[in-house]
């Protein structure tokens, strides 16, 4: 029976008074926070939008932004948070396909005018809409089974998915973060992780509900975060590898006081537990606490508390135990949960699971088969219910925090006309984790730069190979014609465990 | 989605190896306590038990009855927890009313025997079935949406009446308790109050979920209480006022280390400020949390964490914020919620809200109208949220933590021969909170003495009046002859604020 609207309705009676968005200069108390999100819901009303009507987001993170992330489905419209370093084409494709009415964005382009009926420029546009709407209470009370928000994700098939989160889902998820962080009004959460991420906007329900602050870093650099964590006296955070990573170096280098901070989260690709074993001595008060879920999954499924206390056990690279609420196994090929220690494909159970992808039903029936949402990882579960993941089903690179599909990559290649053959895998990369490598046969001549401006009008900056290796002879094949990319891939990995820590 | 099974078969993979419960020399870990659990349940079904059917209990807090509270449900039996200290009138009363099948009991009562078809004696009785029975899982898988138990608790029409709790009632209750307990697998729980009492359940499936500790205090007294504390170095408890006052006069005259205890919830009854005040320098580690709450809402309804800070504030003498996922208003006369300040019938609205009374429909219609419980307590919220009681609706003593239904005991006084017009009502006590008192005009002559003998057939020794003022003058009635039992009442009350504590 709860809904995105309840965390809110709490925070802002219990610590109406307190700070509950810190952004750049503006601090917004949980009374003024409730008063700009029910103005916006009723804005929103007033533009003609109807309960189930989708509005899109394409912007940094901001206060704006968790406005934007509780009034829209609190009014029981459908958010839809776009990547901001998505190409002009994936982007038109989301809008279009989402059937987009309304764009809130704080990006120049004003190409989007024309895929949607109405675009509101933040901030000023914004602003103006707000100061015209009286803060009446929100318009279309939400039922726990809506749909909350489309969350556009890479699909295997070489176009993004649409992933459809209720209510329930979100709240299962904010339960969940309840029982991680042990959070309360006391704490200030750093919000580094950009919002269109479900890394970014975890704990936002969570901070709600128990009245606790959020800290908006706008766009991540690592001056920036451990900056925000002095000055703030920020308590936690959640933080991709790369990040982690980067603050472990400029923390080396210039340390900040971070004593305030006794959490130190982090999920969405694989952590080096060399990153970890830094990031423990530059961070000493912090927990370290692994994170790994998907979209799918709203999206925790596991939770490694105190992995500090691990880096060097046997459990050292687990992404941890089954999240309060979720059911986590690792399923045979018959569907069927198998026994400890052995691999399949892990698959997730629980309120927090997604009700489908957007229009695409035989997508549902293939990732919901059976009663579980099966995330494309392979992995096996220790007896005391120690997730380990050892590869992937799903022919994807996790590059910085990114899932790339390598199919939507290669489908892009293809449209070059110069590419005869080619196959895109994820190889060891330092600083990414993963960098995405192309392997290109051509068919008449065309350099690596060519082929990435190419690449450039179609496809995310991230998703670009990091290198295209050209090549004249014709890649290896099965019998059946399919190209052998495992061949392809596995001189990378040599001498590296296949294991990941995600 | 969630029902009673889950936070055990969550607390058996994540923590099997750690203490689940600690009662006298017997330490359970989870995976001893799952095992048993599995073993309680498929012994039910084997004495031919259906979905559905009712197991009461009434026994001492130990560790079978934890097992009975997570197995009865889990296998989609109705459990019917039964207070120690009823009479045995009260205790066949309820044991038909709800149509009892099977009692587990530690108690010598061979008069049981002809109520149900099969009397369980703990330990011995219930340790053989045990061992007769395989650990197979749990037969019948419950829906969040049945009835996990019935509860029984004094009513206003003089019969008491079995409250119907359903999984996901329960299940609410243990997210809210998340949010005010903070529970890590770290901690011990001390189960003080009796576990036929929603204060001594309260916590049972936030432990299991999180992997946390329980502490059985078969039955209370302060020096158990805390030399438990000592010995095993909990972390936490729930007091009723009355536990807490015996808690600090035998901490202040010989104190035990009680610096682990970092949490001292209290509630179900008004707690003296001074009460309060020398319990934050008795246990000085531990947070005050004020937890206000009834059956009906399986229990929590508002908390107060921190309290301590507020013993001397605008703030002192409520009972807290709404607590996570539950809403609280004072109603008016037409239903509607109050604006704050004014004093109304206080009602809650939430997942934490039962089902009804158990084959009462006539009841539920009057308890559960405009879809709020209505608790029979007065008062007023602030704009802030806080919680203050002022007087109760229904004609109800709260003593020692149990709550006394006056009508129940002025029938059972009318019963007498001698008696001609009776009054019950509560007086302040400094031990018990309040005392039940009863002014008796009898028709001929009798002793307080031969009263309280009659009474002790028919109802539970709390009940009974700690003193029995007999009168020969007519009490005073009001014009439509009801008797005044404010102007009885009032001289007991002079000079103290009616506002109270819980």
């Amino acid at each position: 029976m709860h809904t995105v609207r309840d965390p809110l309705a709490r925070g802002a009676l219990i610590a109406r008074d307190r700070p509950a968005v810190l952004c750049g200069n503006t601090v917004l108390r949980y009374r003024d926070l409730a008063e700009r999100v029910r103005r916006l819901g009723n804005a929103l009303a007033s533009l003609g939008l109807q309960a189930g009507d989708r509005v899109a987001i394409i912007a940094n993170n901001c206060h704006r932004y968790v406005e934007t992330y509780l009034a829209v489905p609190g009014s029981s419209f459908v958010l839809v948070p776009l990547n901001t370093r998505s190409a002009p084409a994936e982007i038109a494709f989301a809008l279009q396909d989402a059937g987009v009415r309304v764009l809130l964005t704080d990006r120049p382009a004003a190409s989007y005018d024309d895929l949607v009926e109405r675009v509101i420029r933040l901030p000023d546009g914004y602003e103006d809409l707000l100061e015209r709407t009286p803060p009446a209470p929100l318009p279309n009370e939400p039922n726990e089974h809506d749909i909350a928000g489309l969350f556009y994700t890479g699909g295997t098939t070489g176009r993004s998915k649409g992933v459809m989160l209720t209510h329930r889902n979100l709240i299962a998820n904010a339960i969940t973060a309840l029982a991680w962080t042990r959070m309360t009004e006391d704490d200030r959460w750093l919000v580094m992780a950009p919002m269109f991420h479900a890394a970014g906007t975890c704990c936002v329900l969570t901070c709600c509900w128990l009245g606790a602050s959020q800290v908006m870093l706008p766009s991540f650099t690592p001056e920036g975060a451990l900056d925000l964590i002095e000055t703030t006296h920020a308590t936690g955070t959640l933080a991709v590898p790369t990040m982690l990573n980067a603050m472990n170096q400029v923390q080396a280098e210039k340390p900040r006081n971070v004593a305030s901070l006794r959490m130190l989260s982090h999920g969405a690709s694989p952590a080096p537990l060399e990153i970890l074993r830094r990031a423990h001595v530059l961070f000493p008060n912090a927990e370290l606490l692994h994170l790994y879920g998907t979209t799918e999954t709203s999206p925790i499924a596991t939770t490694f508390p105190h992995e500090e206390r691990h880096l060097d056990d046997r459990l050292a690279g687990s992404a941890g135990q089954p999240a309060l609420g979720v059911d986590v196994a690792a399923l045979g090929p018959d569907g069927i949960p198998l026994p400890p220690g052995e691999v399949g494909e892990i698959a997730v159970r629980g309120n927090n699971v997604m009700a489908g992808y957007w229009q695409l039903p035989e997508e549902d029936a293939k990732a919901l088969r059976g009663g579980w949402y099966h995330t494309g990882d392979l992995g096996f579960l220790t007896d005391d219910g120690y997730l380990f993941l050892v590869d992937r089903l799903k022919d994807m690179v996790v590059t910085g925090g990114e899932n790339v599909y390598t199919v939507e990559v290669e489908d892009a290649l293809y449209r070059h006309p110069a590419v005869a053959e080619a196959a895109v895998f994820g190889i060891p990369d330092e600083r990414w984790g993963e960098a995405v490598h192309a392997v290109v046969v051509l068919r008449h001549p065309a350099t690596e730069e060519e082929l990435c401006e190419h690449l450039r009008g179609i496809i995310a900056g991230y998703k670009i190979p990091k290198r295209i290796d050209l090549r004249t002879e014709p890649l290896p094949k099965s019998g059946a014609g399919k190209i052998l990319k495992r061949e392809l891939r596995e001189p990378f990995w040599v001498g590296r465990s296949t294991r990941i820590g995600n």
